[in-house]
């Protein structure tokens, strides 16, 4: 084996397969966007669609085909020609062509109980489709990948009939033969072994792999198939796909890299593999899995007291690696189980003076903390909200203004007609009331608006706080309407960023606590804050 | 190896591993509800916390000492003795003995670094703490599980000396040997190698595996070591666990029966695995992950057309296992991806009369799921929206009633004044109106309240429905209170349930879109809706 051909190249399939898993959808900006933030990665092919299948699909080729891609081909989707089609007015074979991609992928039957029971035919007509379709593609100039479906079933049950199959494909010109284990369920050493006697079949075709997640072992049926000399692995961001989900490219991509001592992407790219992630979850509108391996935002966090200790001693002995190379960072979260010394640091990195706090104060919040745990309070993303309750707990908090209330007003005239959103709100500041309101998009956005509003004219520094994200949790669905409902909000001021929370049975008043923490967290890390500035 | 030999055991640490996950927290009654949910299914060992760490754990091995298990037994966690701690006088021993427990579980260091940086001793005291802890609490009748932390990287650094650990810990009584990957970085092969040695080097010792996510391969790691000669696995129900999670038990215990042919639950227990996922979930009020392998609401669920052309065809072509196996059920989906056929049968499975149903009449329904899906309504789990939607098309859909109007109100009235909610709606059916007032405990249920009275004068049968969960997605949470939101409810009526859906940057028109929905799917469900009948 050569230095060259330790290469893995990476097959991106999340605008085809990926989009058939719950809640995955792209805009058709989105898809174009989508193939140049794989391409700055250094994504070897992006697999565009299921070509001639509908108008979006079709749209994306002809949209891409005006993009220029530095490092990533666009392939087109497809499967062979029907047993019952020739070759020339197969209408799945032109639209691959029509696609206009210099690759294409092409899917067929290895397993005989499919092209028993789905396709209906013989054995030898489906190898005839498989020649057909592949020769004619690559007599048109097209580079093939054939995709063998249920390739590792069909070998369990017929090995001599697959691996036919794949030498079809070859024989007529095939660039890559794709090793699919459609149904996920396959073992990883089964996979390594069946890899490894087809790359010995075929010495220098390029073998690839497909894994679903099924069992929950996609990421390493691909890995041990680059181990049995697989060098393109298939698989789709952040795992979408259908059922359980495709291969996850973004937890392959550092494993190949840093484990397996292959290079894959470009370099100096997978310090970008976080925020890709980030990117391509905002894309499809999902949000990101704060337990994702390597990038997620709990990936190398630190709540057990033990963890913690060990890794501010040497952050090896809890870290499997740096998490810079994948652009992630180190986080020890406040929490029940953090013990004081989890709270006393986290403290002194939200800039409280931690010499003022006693080991009685320490212990006393640690348990304020794990009660307020158990109603719903989830303090790991919300630094601005435990900041408001340490400040709470040293009595040194002031509250930054006074409210005698507020009304929040929804009100929809007619069945066809939007509602409207209104909210009054009065505080009182240093004995001065104000009274104001605000509208909105929905209930919370016209009580953001009217508590802004409201709160501007004595404290103006709040007018540059904007809120970036909003997230709803409701704790026990089961109650339905009346659940708990914990939301969690992240504000910002172009300078920093900081999270907090509120929970109730009451959405609003639980937005209202969230909000609330919020602004007064924003006066407590202002230099000095203003009481009566004038309006 | 013997037929006994075979039986894996079960290992559960989800009271004490897995609440260190984020958001995983248990009630006291929901540890012990937890420990006998565990027991029915046949787990063989329920570890259930660490002994002497907190009033939590300690409480729970008292109580769980009143409770009768039939198959389970629970075990109390902690570590070795400290460097400088006499064997008669160490805390953590002394808990471990007070915890009461048939069986131990003991920690200790494997990896020279560990014992170097972190225990800041020498390789021979770290050998004797492990030396005198186990034979210490052998000696006062306890079984004891030693936990070789960090084993995998401390065998590669320095494999005799874990070894080393290893043998000491037999020798002075362990009744396992439990093969650590701490920190998740270890490849599935090489787990497999290692523990292979262990067990040439220990032969007729029960070697157990404990392994973490942070590769995304736990569940390949533990299975590989099953293959390696392990006849424990340890893990977490649903994976939970910090950082990215500890080995998911869920997915093992399938695997390990269907694939592997090892039993290791109670025999006819495996179909209530999803349940029991369900169950779990549940008490620590995390939403169970739809995307979960086996037990995942769309583990089985199928949208592409040719994959639910395929399983109609036979099952085995895309399901790598029977669902009914786990409990679980196949899912024909709707969406904009499922074709024709599978909107056809999702309309047929719902009770319409397909054959009304015209080629166009499918095409354009299936076009407008599509555009509702770039909205952002999901009709996965929305029969009851779907259904509305079909009628809509076929123009055989009458309204209900007439909404002249709603209005909600949440009010504050001061800092620490819970908020009231109050609703009003005017609905007209027939050419009466009927105005009425609900107050709720937030403002969606104070809408549900007001609605359902103005309705029961004219149908009473919707009396009888009421929700049954009700979730929150932010579609773009970025666009923090401007978001998109996605609301979705489940209604059932003692005999049936259904979902509806509802989309708007308004959390109330979205919830008020789902409640409509939830309302006219059980009239249009009612074998002759009363439209008339007297209050």
């Amino acid at each position: 084996m050569n230095e060259t051909s330790e290469r893995v190249s990476i097959y991106d399939s999340t605008l085809r397969d990926g989009v058939q898993g719950e809640g995955v959808s792209f805009s058709d900006a989105g898809r174009i966007r989508f193939a140049h933030i794989l391409d700055e990665l250094g994504v070897d092919f992006i697999e565009g669609g299921f070509a001639g299948a509908n108008q979006v699909d079709r749209q994306f080729f002809a949209a891409a085909a005006k993009e220029t891609f530095d490092f990533a081909k666009i392939v087109a989707f497809g499967s062979t020609r029907r047993a019952d089609e020739d070759i020339e007015r197969a209408p799945m074979v032109k639209a691959l062509l029509d696609a206009g991609t210099e690759y294409v992928s092409v899917y067929g039957k290895s397993w005989t109980l499919h092209v028993r029971d789905v396709l209906h035919t013989t054995p030898e007509t489906n190898l005839q489709m498989v020649a057909d379709t592949v020769g004619y593609l690559a007599s048109h100039g097209r580079k093939v990948f054939f995709d063998a479906e249920h390739f590792f079933d069909g070998y369990r049950e017929d090995a001599g009939y697959a691996m036919r199959v794949l030498e079809t494909a070859l024989r007529e010109g095939a660039a890559g033969l794709v090793l699919c284990d459609t149904n996920g369920g396959s073992m990883p050493d089964g996979i390594f072994e069946t890899t490894r006697a087809v790359c010995a079949r075929f010495p220098g075709a390029l073998i690839s792999i497909h894994a679903h997640n099924d069992m929950e072992m996609a990421v390493a049926c691909s890995l041990m198939a680059v181990r049995g000399g697989a060098r393109q692995v298939q698989g789709c961001m952040n795992g979408y796909g259908e059922r359980t989900g495709n291969a996850n490219l973004v937890s392959i991509i550092p494993a190949l890299s840093c484990k397996l001592g292959h290079p894959c992407i470009r370099e100096g790219q997978l310090k970008n593999l976080r925020k890709v992630s980030y990117l391509v979850a905002d894309l499809v509108n999902l949000r990101p899995d704060p337990a994702a391996p390597y990038v997620g935002d709990d990936a190398f966090s630190h709540k057990a007291g033990a963890h913690v200790n060990g890794v501010l001693k040497n952050p090896r002995t809890f870290e499997h690696i740096d998490p810079s190379v994948v652009g992630n960072k180190r986080h020890l979260l406040v929490s029940g189980l953090s013990g004081s010394a989890g709270v006393r640091q986290k403290a002194s990195e939200l800039g409280i003076d931690t010499a003022t706090l006693g080991t009685d104060t320490v212990r006393s919040l640690l348990e304020e903390v794990k009660q307020r745990e158990k109603i719903g309070y989830a303090y790991e993303s919300a630094d601005g909200s435990f900041k408001i309750l340490v400040e709470k707990m040293l009595k040194r908090h002031a509250p930054a203004f006074e409210l005698e209330g507020f009304r929040v007003i929804v009100e929809k005239r007619g069945r066809d007609v939007p509602c409207i959103s209104e909210a009054t709100i009065k505080v009182k500041v240093n004995g001065q009331t104000e009274l104001t309101a605000g509208e909105g998009y929905g209930p919370v956005d016209a009580l953001n608006e009217a508590m802004r509003k409201a709160l501007t004219r004595f404290y103006p520094e709040i007018s540059g706080v904007s809120l970036k994200d909003f997230r709803v949790r409701i704790l026990d669905p089961d109650q339905a309407t009346r659940a708990l409902t914990r939301v969690s909000i992240e504000s910002g001021d172009g300078t920093q960023q900081w999270g907090t929370v509120g929970v109730s049975e009451n959405i609003i008043e639980a937005s209202w606590q969230a909000l609330l923490d919020s602004v007064e967290y924003k006066l407590l890390s202002q230099p000095k804050p203003e009481k009566e500035s004038p309006a």
